[in-house]
């Protein structure tokens, strides 16, 4: 059982999975959990940070999708689970903070751009998944929410700290006290998502959205990605951070995106730097 | 006068108040100045802080809706008291750090959740007001601002607060500096209110607002609105922290909300909780 | 070259300069490079500097508005200077850190209200200065951006500031991931820009953005900005940090924005005070 209905068809044990598929620099992790709406397991939540650590040393990618399998994103975490996973204060610490959080921090420190592509139910756990990628494009028909409410429990702090960073306070304090489900317009417009197409276009959107990542300097997109998670830090940058930062500027892929735009022609980016 | 057009025929010595109703587990407090658009006075200023603070220990309590008598929720100050209550500088002190902060304050420290029901005018003291609620539900035709750039004095710092947690810096910026008075739609626009409704359903979405709210676990939404509280500070959590947090898990109602989801069941929560 | 296409007839050596008209209370700040979409040169961004630190300490300003000269704001950073101006790290961190990031932190902490006239093309560095200004009026055919990732190239951490605080993480990572370029619309809907009117009413527009301003007392308008940046920063005020900013009290324009208004007569600020 999961946040949303669940097909009365499923079979009860049919097991969860998180997939990786590899397009030349574009990984493509699948939440797959069939006929369960991709709710999260704990089996789950690891094999997602495990991937995600390989993933953000391999030097050669430059792009990860995060998508759900067979019309939904994930209809959050598997609730059937719960009374055997986190059915006392201890198990339910450990389920959060070192299951859930390592899984969304694993996310969230992934060096390469991360995007997520949401259709069908995005909910609980499939909406803290979302808010750790940096860019989140739906289908018209995606529903958003954390009707945990419902469930008798808080969202866990460090799980709330990523819908915290992408709708803010008011809009998370919503999500949270109303447990309401929003279609992908409404949750647009509160800065849930970067943008909702059409159900027919989301694959051709998701495609020119990482070609446009492809685009930009490897590096370039890392660094960006670190300071604005430095930066939300609030305390002044020193020298040495600054160093580090500008070291980029000795890389061949710096003097490539200038030569090239000088002379009128498309980059060759390789991603060879070394801080 | 206030910062609305007040209405010729107002009885000059109307008296405000702050009135509060109990229905069942919600509670509703009314801004009540007749004739006056609920011009905020001294005196209600003080009720508000001394009825929120009696709210706050009320553990029967599950939702409170804030809201304004006779077609507006609130136009601020009540500028006719201004001579005689802030006339110097420690009286302006005194107003704004021990008159309108600590009812702005009683109202952000509720651990209930707090709905503003926003129709008419809502300007000034009275967005101020309305920026503590964790949910503010508007009719279409209300109008929203903070004006007092014309009245020659800048909104006081523990005022600010909240707009700037709501909207954020640039849309706080905005209204101060134009000092202009926004429909709710564009308000909406930017994220100073949760919701817009046309004015005949006013009322309904405030109840559906209500039962959502009443439909989870009230220490859930308690410990929502202190941990999005306590995120936006920024430091990390420390172990006892997360332990006192991770307390709900003995809390029956934690219990009551996984079994009945897992039985297909409407949950019935108690509230009886200590941490 | 800029970050937009750069007309085939402009003259290559085209000087960039950046020009000040006062008219009353109000100092007009306009990027001028002819032929190339006011693309702003080190020469340029050092006179950015030197103006605003000039109107700062210029106690009869009231209002300043920055705009671009014929159909475009700019372009972003002239990047023909690249090779000479920036060519290798030291002079990356220089370009960075002593040119580009004193000029924008002179808008920034410029006391007086500064309203952006965005029109045509608004990117990079374009982007940045807007970003540093309080108020941003576009007309709706402006197109913002970042696309420096095609440049091999990260926003500089001084420069990242000012995106993050008008439109958030999660806006920033999208224009600088992605390098898309926004109709006003969008951008206005993700917080970049305060409002977008039509092309026709840009001027309009901005007149009666001035006139709202310069219908507040100068001194609300500058300690509202001091405000909401010292409240940015978290820690709580201390007392003589309550005790200065409520030296307002004193001053003519409180005293006559409140008789005025309780005469049902439009105040008349002189602007008169000191701390």
């Amino acid at each position: 059982m999961t946040l949303a209905d669940p097909p009365l068809d499923a079979p009860p044990d049919a097991a969860g999975r998180v997939l990786c598929r590899r397009e030349g620099a574009v990984a493509r992790v699948c939440l797959s959990h069939p006929g369960r709406m991709n709710a999260i397991t704990v089996a789950m939540w690891r094999e997602l940070a495990r991937l995600f650590q390989a993933l953000s040393v391999d030097r050669t990618l430059r792009c990860v999708v995060v998508q759900g399998e067979g019309g939904h994103f994930a209809a959050g975490a598997d609730i059937r689970e719960f009374p055997q996973a986190r059915g006392d204060m201890a198990s339910v610490v450990r389920y959060h903070r070192e299951i859930l959080a390592p899984a969304l921090a694993a996310i969230e420190s992934c060096p390469h751009p991360v995007v997520a592509r949401i259709n069908g139910v995005c909910v609980g756990g499939g909406l803290e998944i979302a808010c750790q990628c940096d860019l989140r494009i739906a289908a018209r028909t995606a529903r958003l929410g954390a009707p945990i409410n419902r469930l008798g429990f808080p969202m866990a702090p460090d799980e709330m700290r990523g819908l915290l960073k992408v709708a803010g306070h008011a809009v998370t304090l919503e999500l949270l006290l109303e447990g309401r489900i929003l279609q992908a317009e409404e949750a647009c417009a509160k800065g849930l998502l970067t943008r909702v197409v059409d159900d027919a276009e989301l694959d051709g959107e998701i495609e020119r959205c990482v070609g446009r990542v492809l685009a930009g300097a490897p590096q370039a997109a890392q660094l960006n990605k670190r300071m604005a998670a430095r930066l939300s830090r609030g305390e002044p940058l020193n020298d040495e951070e600054y160093r580090r930062f500008f070291s980029y500027a000795e890389s061949p892929d710096h003097r490539e995106g200038v030569r090239a735009f000088l002379a009128g022609e498309a980059p060759t980016f390789t991603g060879d730097w070394k801080e």
